[in-house]
């Protein structure tokens, strides 16, 4: 398990979240690419209340942030192309498998991510708006719009470009479970598949395993004095 | 001038797009990258309506998709990691430097972009929609606090990482004129300054009058025969 306090590599992560957001927190995809490369990874847990300095590590006071003592940076995406660059398991090494595999790590975070999430903003922080039950329909057709963009490029292919996963695959599934309140994906039985295959690789099992952990350690444990600021 | 049509790179850009759009398209952020490099390229147009071999190229139906003999990828951030990869002018050398850069072009996509376009969109496409009407205030309130951030992190330096222009201020020089129809960049002196930097650039004055002049020259002409399907 490469959760181990003693690594080179630290990620931040949440403290813990309500039920909704347990298993969608970003700090799972990094620390499922860790799992697929083999990389030992500790975490440095932090409350829902940073103190500021928190900013000047990631401007936008989210997690995770990733530190190996020669790169420090935030952005999954980044973190997640940063590991490739040291494992096969996540990135190819010729120029085009490469590149169509960062191609989707972007398309996941930018062409399907914003109609994804808000749906799940309607859904669930925004739930009861007026504003929010006159747009849901339109919303989810967008979402839907997406899905099949990407459910027609995959076909029956195992993963985005083939045979091969990727960070690109990574990237994506983690965009369908942010539907998982919904029927949305269901509608599309190859995506369904899809996620369902990035799900079963042992070493998500084991990402999300960690992840909840964390959660379920610090249950009923009140903030640390004076975190929540 | 790096417009070519016997470059090896090609990328496809809209023969025309309305007003509102002209200068905001895609294509501009990589003809910029590339005027940068100094790298040559020609220009594919397509039509507002792309025949269905086109989502073969780019599954989201978007432009621009990007094509040197070598590499075929679609996604900006994509594109401009690729060609920053053998240009430092687009992206440093050293491990740190060009993580943080790479992590400036993910948190410009993905961090900041839906914030700001989710505003254009209620500004321009669903304008006098109940639901962009009531939404209108939470959206842009959104949208400064992500300005907040930049601008925070910003603070007087050049560009997001000290003296060196990268990719990364590239593209989140484009988020901010996603928003030049509204105040709420200009509520922010450093990001108004910092836009103005990126701006004054001769390579994105270079890319943004290729661009135009592509609308320009198709104004008036009508779509080829059969594009409108």
């Amino acid at each position: 398990m490469p959760v181990n306090p003693n690594a080179a590599i630290e990620i931040t992560a949440f403290r813990w979240v309500p039920e909704f957001a347990q298993g969608l927190v970003r700090d799972l995809r990094v620390r499922w690419a860790l799992e697929e490369a083999g990389r030992d990874y500790r975490v440095r847990l932090v409350g829902q209340e940073r103190p500021p300095e928190y900013l000047l590590e990631q401007p936008f006071d989210q997690v995770p942030c990733f530190n190996d003592g020669q790169v420090r940076i935030f952005e999954t995406g980044a973190i997640l192309q940063y590991l490739g660059e040291t494992s096969e398991a996540l990135l190819p090494r010729d120029p085009q498998g490469k590149y169509r595999a960062i191609q989707w790590s972007y398309a996941a975070l930018n062409s399907v991510e914003p109609a994804i999430l808000n749906v799940l903003l309607i859904d669930i922080f925004y739930k009861g708006e007026e504003w929010a039950t006159l747009r849901r329909a339109g919303a989810a057709d967008f979402a839907r719009q997406k899905l099949k963009r990407v459910s027609d490029w995959l076909g029956d292919k195992q993963w985005l470009e083939g045979d091969r996963f990727t960070i690109g695959d990574l990237l994506m599934v983690t965009e369908l479970r942010f539907l998982r309140h919904s029927d949305l994906v269901t509608q599309f039985p190859n995506l369904v598949a899809y996620q369902k295959r990035g799900e079963a690789r042992p070493a998500f099992r084991q990402a999300l395993a960690d992840q909840l952990a964390v959660y379920a350690e610090n249950q009923s444990q009140p903030e640390p004095e004076g975190a929540a600021a």
